[in-house]
């Protein structure tokens, strides 16, 4: 039984921008004459495709790992992740000058292995399955005593994405909707401690593919329903909600669009066709919804969190053929 | 024999600037950790790839055609292109409502053809060659009375991209080298231009391909070498020097490094991994100089023009195999 850690309170969220501000980039929001033209909205795209480590995952690692005492930051980090919080937390703890250690399925892609390996930490391997997982990760907190700093059902890495949303609205005035793209919850969470705070007039939509559209059944049924293995290449997308994110989201998401692999390639192309930046696919998910459900867009000023731009340049999607599950 | 046209004065850029601002974008700076590290030196790229068109060609073509009294407007404007200069000029052409044509070869990559029919132009094929190419332009020209706009032999040409380098050196203080790609040397001119007045401490070092390396070799022989045909996947730069721009590079290039096809293609890759934005393989060629020529920039302030982000996504250079010629 996992236990349901207390939320974080607005104040943590501005805690954790004063404590993270030295080892982010404060990203800049690009705009697109063509893309307003196409959807009708005006949109303020915040590009954490330029941040530390390429995703905004640096902020809710930094701000866990700048959070600690000496004493327990001493005995180092652990997480599990295959995707951007195992690098963001080999950042963070690299930053601070503690050992960091990673537990990763052993099929991960060698460039996420690779970007691990570069910030200094270790890699434990393991079966690619949950139960391994976990009991990897126990073993290696037990033998070395270090902090679990889990990838978003978690206080801290909620406050630390929350000053996401918090640049978004000071560097983009008036905003009517804030869409961003819903895994676990973590960036989602974050922005609805924001922006029901400083911002309760925005609403909050948030981008889910298809094939792994998890959260948007959870909000129609009134609670968590996780899948198990879903199959979308927006492979960041795929965690369930947990009691934590799950909270936020039933309190102030207003709805959760969906849009298919194809739909998604399509946006992510678009993005880098137009915009001339590197985008993965996960950050395409909300332009996807928005393409798709113009009525709910067009005449709106739009902020859309570009979460990452973590691409494997060797199989980009619209040279390969089929899901990249 | 072609006429040598007069060159820009300081005062054209002054003017142009003021002409084009309603028109094009004051592109951001861009700065990576990473490639400082790598080079040793502290770099600012200047990100003409999110230029109105996806290249700095805008500011030069937008300056040609507001710079047009309304009568020799009203017949329209013509060049002959096959690259980023033909969507330039029939951008600013429908800014300004007036008609374009572009000459291209027949043989001319679908994607740049659609980026100038997408703006309203008229697209006249000829066959690949250049006497071709100039009796077909010479025709439409007779028939229409549509002014001519050169690619980069042509002073207002010049001027507009000289604007570019005036936004770098206030955008970037105390920059001790501005390095960008050279191809006919109109952006290279417009820099000549703007530093030798705003900066003339400022060391400007052009960057070539290696395949294509005619405007080294002129800047050594003291005179205009042609090439015939280069080959080189740095597509943008297979022109060679005119009387305008020769003038500008000769009197003011301190030197022109050249880097091999392997470098560029890496240098590229490089700035798309590490900086999640799109680059065309021209635009490569100033960061392989600078890693291939590490005595030369380290523990300097350098500016880097990227001129451009127009690249087909469907054959990227490294997932293809040989030059692209």
């Amino acid at each position: 039984m996992e236990e349901t850690p207390a939320p974080p309170a607005f104040a943590d969220m501005v805690e954790a921008h004063e404590r993270i501000r030295p080892h982010i980039h404060r990203t800049p929001i690009l705009t697109s004459a063509y893309l307003n033209r196409l959807t009708g909205a005006e949109i303020f795209f915040k590009c954490e495709n330029f941040q530390k480590g390429g995703a905004f995952k640096a902020r809710g690692a930094c701000n866990a790992v700048f959070g600690l005492s000496d004493a327990a930051a001493a005995n180092g980090v652990i997480t599990h992740s295959s995707g951007n919080h195992a690098g963001a937390l080999a950042y963070a703890a690299e930053r601070r000058g503690v050992p960091a250690t990673v537990v990763m399925p052993r099929n991960a892609p060698e460039p996420k292995k690779a970007a691990v390996r570069d910030y200094g930490a270790r890699i434990v391997e393991c079966e690619p399955n949950a139960t391994t997982r976990e009991a990897v990760c126990a073993e290696v907190q037990r033998e070395t005593g270090a902090e679990f700093v889990h990838p978003y059902n978690d206080a801290r890495v909620i406050a630390g994405q929350a000053t996401c949303a918090r640049e978004l609205i000071e560097q983009a005035e008036g905003l009517e909707i804030v869409t961003a793209p819903i895994g676990g919850g973590g960036l989602v969470s974050g922005t609805c401690l924001t922006l029901s705070a400083l911002a309760p007039e925005v609403e909050i939509i948030a981008a889910e593919p298809k094939n792994a559209d998890d959260a948007a059944r959870s909000l129609r049924a009134g609670q968590i329903i996780a899948d198990d293995a879903p199959r979308t290449i927006a492979d960041g997308l795929k965690t369930p909600l947990k009691p934590l994110t799950w909270g936020f989201v039933k309190a102030h998401v207003s709805d959760i669009l969906t849009a298919t692999e194809d739909e998604i390639v399509a946006a992510m192309r678009l993005i880098w066709m137009r915009m001339k930046i590197l985008i993965e696919p996960s950050s395409a998910v909300p332009l996807a919804a928005i393409i798709a459900n113009p009525d709910r867009f067009s005449g709106k000023r739009v902020g859309v969190i570009l979460t990452g731009g973590n691409v494997d340049l060797d199989r980009l999607p619209w040279l390969t053929t089929g899901v990249d599950a």
